[in-house]
């Protein structure tokens, strides 16, 4: 088949990697506003010609939407417009306002809302790696909404990706997603932020950065064309979790302050609790 | 030379293993108050025999302190009391406190203070593993306190483990630390406590966890054992950076709930430049 993949970036390029390799893309479209991404693209090998939205949505068999989400808002009922039988998987990181803009669109049977909780800190065409989404999950949204042989079209995708599938309402994804995803890229960039603004008058202190430090920072090399627009389009949902977090970290700082090292050692303990989900 | 083991752990486990692999300890005393990890330590063959404090100290040419802060600092004295031309390092994590307390001690030549940047969030002696310290820095605090044979004898161990030196003294050392590890554990415990508590009316939030959610949390598996000393000998510094970092959250969350999205997007760009630091 015919793939599509609409931002040539870290997600569009690891996706088009594996679905050339496994042969289930037959040839692969690159769009992109920008030129530098499609030649950069075309170089690597991950994508076999570009050509305009328009165009490579009336070629395509499939089409991934792999841009930034404030992009994928602003275009996709205007892609639902131009679609007969083809399908569309927006495969962003936030889904609700998506999901109410194009709730009453005739054609919106041909959308499947997919999320692959997969990624790294870096972005663009030469952050794309071969089995990035091995193992990982796809979040299916709403996945009623989409017309049987679209959603099994993208589960066919999903599993070619070896991805395992978990089904969500667009809600409960976006609430989930900012605990646990949109939280840790928040507190990185925090955490950069205070560390920077101390080597302004501490030169050194860099020098004892180890692999710790290195763990809790390192998504502060996001992009912030891809998460200015996924706060923004979670904005209730993080504030919510930013409010929560803030409030333990103050209850760490105070119990610090009273010298209360007792329920200081509990907290931890408490904490410890996440050794049960992490591996 | 016969090195003495006190704490056999993640540190010191990790450093016997070294220097018995490169014959640099012709025999291993473990000391520790848990008869548990002896035996265990002694299983995975990373020491040779267990003794008491009182005697390891008598019959090795260095002892390598390698417990908790809260224990160096309650033995140390008593430690350079039963020394005559043994080395002793102490590889704690905070250090102004220690300094402090041995600062008179007629035997204070025989110290070696030093850290070693070097961890995992695991600990006891099962956390031990070959090549923990290569390449990593050792930071020696206050070495011109050492005598000249001490400290050479200590660097020497440097060496074998592979490790880049660097100098401070206590009240730098211990700052830094606050910046570029304390902080670190301190916010993944602060995160676990958020996420478990969303946890508990929201069952399913785990199963959208990736690895930036791992990568900022997986510190919060740390033993309060160990971490509880380590706040409570750096307090002050500690309080400084969790005020700083809660202050930098809290902008995060005003500039996100006045929906100024300009000014989002330039504190992710500004905290991008922790980009020149990470590799």
């Amino acid at each position: 088949m015919i793939v599509a993949i609409v931002g040539v970036g870290l997600i569009g390029g690891s996706a088009a990697i594996t679905l050339k390799e496994k042969k289930v893309a037959k040839k692969v479209i690159g769009v992109d506003r920008s030129d530098a991404n499609l030649k950069k693209a075309h170089q690597l090998g991950f994508i076999d010609e570009s050509a305009s939205l328009e165009e490579a949505i009336s070629r395509a068999d499939v089409i991934l939407l792999t841009m930034p989400v404030d992009a994928i808002l602003a275009v996709l009922p205007s892609i639902l417009d131009q679609v007969s039988n083809q399908v569309v998987i927006d495969m962003g990181s936030t889904k609700a306002a998506i999901m109410r803009a194009v709730a009453d669109h005739p054609k919106r049977g041909r959308l499947v809302a997919a999320h692959p909780m997969a990624g790294t800190e870096y972005s663009g065409p030469e952050a794309a790696v071969a089995n990035l989404f091995k193992g990982k999950v796809m979040v299916y949204v709403d996945a009623t909404q989409s017309d049987d042989d679209a959603f099994d079209l993208a589960d066919a995708i999903t599993e070619h990706l070896e991805m395992q599938a978990i089904f969500m309402n667009a809600e409960e994804h976006d609430m989930h997603t900012a605990y646990v995803s949109h939280i840790s890229h928040i507190t990185s960039f925090a955490l950069a932020l205070t560390v920077l603004e101390k080597e302004k008058s501490q030169g050194r202190i860099f020098e004892l950065a180890g692999s710790g430090f290195e763990s809790t920072v390192r998504l502060a090399k996001s992009s912030p064309d891809m998460w200015t627009p996924i706060v923004r389009q979670n904005r209730d949902n993080v504030l919510e979790v930013l409010h929560e977090h803030i409030k333990q970290l103050q209850q760490l700082y105070d119990v610090l302050e009273q010298e209360d090292y007792d329920t200081f050692y509990k907290l931890i303990k408490k904490s410890n609790k996440i050794r049960r989900i992490l591996k």
